[in-house]
């Protein structure tokens, strides 16, 4: 939940001018999502603490003269190391009981920084919540200097997570699964032009569960929003299945 | 987007005392966009503040003790006068730029409050927003302490409203017209058995365009959400209608 860059040196002044009480707005924290598929496999970017055994979702704070998708834009990029990822505001976490201070303390002791100077830090935060949905063999991210590691971590074999930040993984799960069809188009997750079967991966990885053939594509071409191509042939001409593309640009329901 | 109870007397103590600084989070509002629908027009709820010629969405702070949920369902009840009304989050507000010191200034004046009592209002604020559909011919909305009115006004005959409240109305519209196949059983708008024709009518009203008949009942269909019952007989049964309902509960697509 640090915003901090990865260039900085731990025992520098710099290290602790970047969480200056005096630049962020206090209470607000943001937490991202970053969902990776690979047409298969689901998994979600978790960071882990230097020699704290905690675990956490990339996140940071709002600077005083930041709009919150400035302070995302930067904060995901210096905490993973991923350039120009386009984040979708979700949700917004508020219960008062979310904070844990004790950990935010073994965090900032763990890295040498002065608990009373930061003790903002250990404040109640509300937490403004964003996703990203990306191919995790086309990114390679790098830890800040705040973890030790970070890494994939697949939906079923997630660590235990710092304060409510499985309750977030799951919003933002939903999230995805409600707007799939309207998101699909801006991914780049599938080529352009695709087959019925290799659209019914997608799904089923997101969903987490196998669908039923038939029943999935009468639903989506149900939804007009895909545009039948020629077939693809590979040697075996009688069983070639259509390739399809999305219309552009995607029609809202 | 003050909070504060319809009963509390304009002079007395417990008028400031409810805008303490010490009983709220600095720099987190939250602002609702009521949507009233009665079948034909859609409407939205504002404020204007006592002599001020300001208008605004109903909105409030967040308690140091409270979550968001708890402070939007307690503000937006004491602000409106409407019991019971479910808001759903949609967008958290963050520009910088957004704050208006000196309206605020005007509100504190024109309702004889301290303003340097006050002065984490003329702050930065992020907002948290919240919308809601209901029929407006069943509430009869009551404005609170520090409003000389509240009214339905039509999308297209909005006042100009404070801050980015615009701004605010048209993403909770955008959101609301994304999420109309979802949202619709929960929002208790139609009969519990509806003719194409009623349920065509509503979403008209929600886009503000005609719809042809055809594709609507097709689209409709496709949803695999309503359910088909007997027909609505009144006299020409040659031309009755077919009644239908919300499939319960309504699947996930």
């Amino acid at each position: 939940m640090l915003y901090l860059q990865k260039n900085y040196n731990l025992d520098s002044e710099k290290h602790l001018t970047s969480l200056n009480k005096e630049d962020y707005l206090p209470h607000i924290a943001f937490d991202s999502v970053i969902f990776g598929f690979n047409g298969k496999d689901l998994k979600i970017l978790v960071l882990e603490y230097q020699n704290t055994g905690l675990f956490a979702l990339p996140g940071g704070f709002l600077g005083r003269n930041e709009s919150l998708e400035e302070a995302v834009a930067n904060g995901v990029k210096q905490r993973t190391g991923i350039n120009n990822l386009y984040l979708e505001q979700f949700h917004t976490f508020s219960n008062p009981g979310r904070a844990n201070p004790e950990a935010m303390k073994q965090i900032l002791e763990m890295n040498g920084m002065n608990i009373k100077a930061h003790d903002w830090l250990l404040d109640r935060f509300i937490s403004v919540a964003y996703y990203a949905l990306i191919n995790f063999e086309e990114v390679d991210p790098v830890p800040d200097a705040l973890a030790d590691s970070i890494d994939w971590y697949s939906l079923d074999k997630l660590p235990p997570l710092m304060m409510d930040h499985r309750k977030i993984v799951q919003k933002a799960l939903d999230t995805l699964r409600d707007n799939l069809d309207r998101k699909l188009l801006g991914m780049n997750l599938l080529p352009e032009k695709f087959t019925m079967k290799e659209l019914q991966n997608f799904y089923e990885g997101i969903y987490g569960e196998p669908l039923k053939r038939t029943a999935f594509q009468r639903r989506m071409l149900a939804t007009n929003t895909l545009e039948r191509h020629e077939k693809r042939y590979d040697g075996g001409a009688h069983k070639a299945p259509y390739l399809y593309s999305f219309k552009a640009p995607l029609k809202k329901k």
